[in-house]
């Protein structure tokens, strides 16, 4: 499970860096993105609610010294997951659709793309569906345990106990999100917008996902979540690509459609009975191209080996008599798409076929509108 | 300067923890927030535009351990400022506001409240104003500098190399944040939603301002802002109280108004050329009520003594021939306001006194419409 969960996580060799200095713009200030930039569309959002709240959290005490030093011991909240929220005005009956992001990124990968572009978040909404953006617990607004790094800081724990905090560098990027096949060198046909990847840099944050408890509370916030909201679609991405899969196993009734993008892997180690739940429901894969770039990764040498993975997983789904099948964009002609499809030039279009997937596989089921 | 910034983080001996386990349900799973507890607004929100982007950042070059040992070194992106907007279909002409929270919080501060209500950012648009919702550098969405966490862990530098990681305790927060003299004992007249109070506690996230660059990333990314919106009101809460004036330092034509909500502190040291800077802008300070609270952080033994230093600056600032004024509900009746005082119960009420002074002391002077 840990291997599958995090595999994009690359833990081995990657990729000798290339030197691209000219390219990535490196050692120098990153211009701000230019407020210019943000395309402003057409017509008005229109929503009938928007905000933020969390899900789950649990109540821990710990010691002056682990709160900072700041004052006496006492207690804070863990494990909490930040949800930010937009309700159309004209979405009444229309299935939620909560984005899950992967690692090393927050919800911001669902927003405005790193060229100013209308994110997934407001489409679907401006598609008549409710949007629920989560921060992985441990990650974003949601925060993290601060206590081990206070005490290794006061000698009270060894340094061993620190997890270690991941980010992925501009260099490992390019192959690995399969922008081209090395740094700087964009495929001819990218559809990344390969001019605005400072930007997209920008939304890295430091992952401790080998330091949270297993599995992750993420998952149980999902499910709750999806309880709660009586009803969702769970989409995943890269790391959580198979969240939605774990979520919907602790609660199936909640989870109206499970839609896994680019997931690292997954899962292969199902029993009979947790593919017969999964069989229960709507299931797509999503996948970009290119995907026999070499990563460089040794655990996944391509992402041909996740999107192989899904393959069998659908397999086995839709021998129980599932309703499972893998979105693959090159074999409808669309080429070019990366790792980060939702944030893509043509990332409209993409969510346009997921759209009309959840039309006609969850909503109509559901008996929803949409 | 530095003990102006963070004289809010309490860095003393704090009050002696109450046992309150029955009040503030410790030792427990925290129940997720209803969905129902979330409010429905009368009328639509109808926006023009809506997402997020950044300010700044510097490319950093890391070694593979200090990445987390993911792959080789590289280049990552850090000191960026995560901002989250929204700009109402009605509101050409409108100043914009830009909202920064306090110490070990994020944006969250500004959106939803704990008990459900619509926060500031919601508010403000609705009256008309573009609002941009940063997180702090080192916070939340923006990410932070993991290099030395990982260099802690390998062994390549010493524990004592870690900053500290600021949270505060619950307990802490009742006599600080002024909910009750004491935790789970609140004054009987609190504005602030007490019922709610472990929402408030799912805000918190580690703050490692003390670890980062002097002075704060942000406080040139909020001038930055500025400069590319041309023209806003700079807000800032508690340790980024001060902040509003700082950044209109840089760039004096970009602040068009500065609004200093609950400051840990306002400066006393700035030079009478800087006053005179400061002297050009129009500038309110507001505070709530308890300000007499005995916080038990020795540095600033109430908060009467941050309104104190307000004071003064707005004295000089006056006597400079500035636009500087104190807002102080309990001048006008209004009683009961904590140091959170855009979550309480009557934080509208509070919003539209401080729209009000944006109407009368900022928009008139600029020739905007608000």
């Amino acid at each position: 499970m840990e291997s599958q969960r995090f595999s994009m996580l690359c833990r081995s060799a990657v990729l000798a860096v290339v030197t691209i200095a000219g390219v990535l713009g490196l050692a120098k200030s990153v211009a701000a993105q230019a407020i210019t930039d943000l395309q402003t569309p057409d017509t008005p959002l229109v929503l009938k609610a928007q905000g933020s709240f969390f899900v789950g959290g649990e109540k821990a005490e710990q010691t002056k010294m682990e709160l900072g030093d700041l004052g006496p011991g006492g207690h804070i909240t863990l494990n909490q997951m930040y949800v930010r929220y937009m309700v159309p005005q004209n979405g009444a009956g229309n299935v939620p659709v909560v984005m899950v992001h992967g690692a090393t990124l927050t919800g911001k990968s669902w927003e405005t793309t790193p060229d100013g572009r209308m994110g997934w978040d407001e489409y679907f909404v401006r598609k008549g569906h409710p949007v629920y953006v989560p921060d992985q617990v441990g990650r974003g607004r949601s925060g993290f345990n601060q206590a081990v790094l206070n005490d290794v800081r006061a000698g009270s724990a060894l340094p061993a106990n620190l997890p270690p905090w991941l980010r992925f560098s501009d260099e490992v990027v390019w192959p690995n999100f399969r922008f081209g096949s090395a740094p700087g060198a964009p495929y001819s046909d990218t559809q990344f917008p390969v001019a605005a990847v400072d930007e997209l840099s920008k939304q890295g944050v430091p992952d401790m996902s080998f330091g949270m408890p297993r599995p992750s509370p993420t998952i149980k916030a999902l499910s709750d979540l999806a309880t709660q909201l009586k009803g969702v679609v769970l989409m995943g991405h890269s790391q959580s690509g198979p969240f939605p899969l774990e979520a919907a196993l602790l609660n199936p009734s909640a989870a109206k459609g499970l839609v896994l993008v680019e997931p690292g892997r997954c899962p292969d180690a199902y029993t009979d009975q947790q593919i017969a739940t999964l069989a229960t429901l709507p299931v797509l894969a999503v996948f970009g191209d290119h995907r026999d770039t070499p990563t460089g990764i040794s655990t996944r040498p391509s992402w041909q080996i996740s999107f192989d993975s899904c393959q069998a997983l659908i397999g086995r789904l839709k021998a129980a008599g599932g309703d499972a099948q893998m979105l693959n964009p090159p074999d409808r002609g669309v080429r070019g798409n990366s790792h980060m499809i939702m944030q893509d030039k043509n990332n409209l279009q993409v969510a346009d076929l997921i759209l009309q997937w959840i039309g006609e596989h969850v909503s109509k089921r559901r008996g929803g509108s949409k």
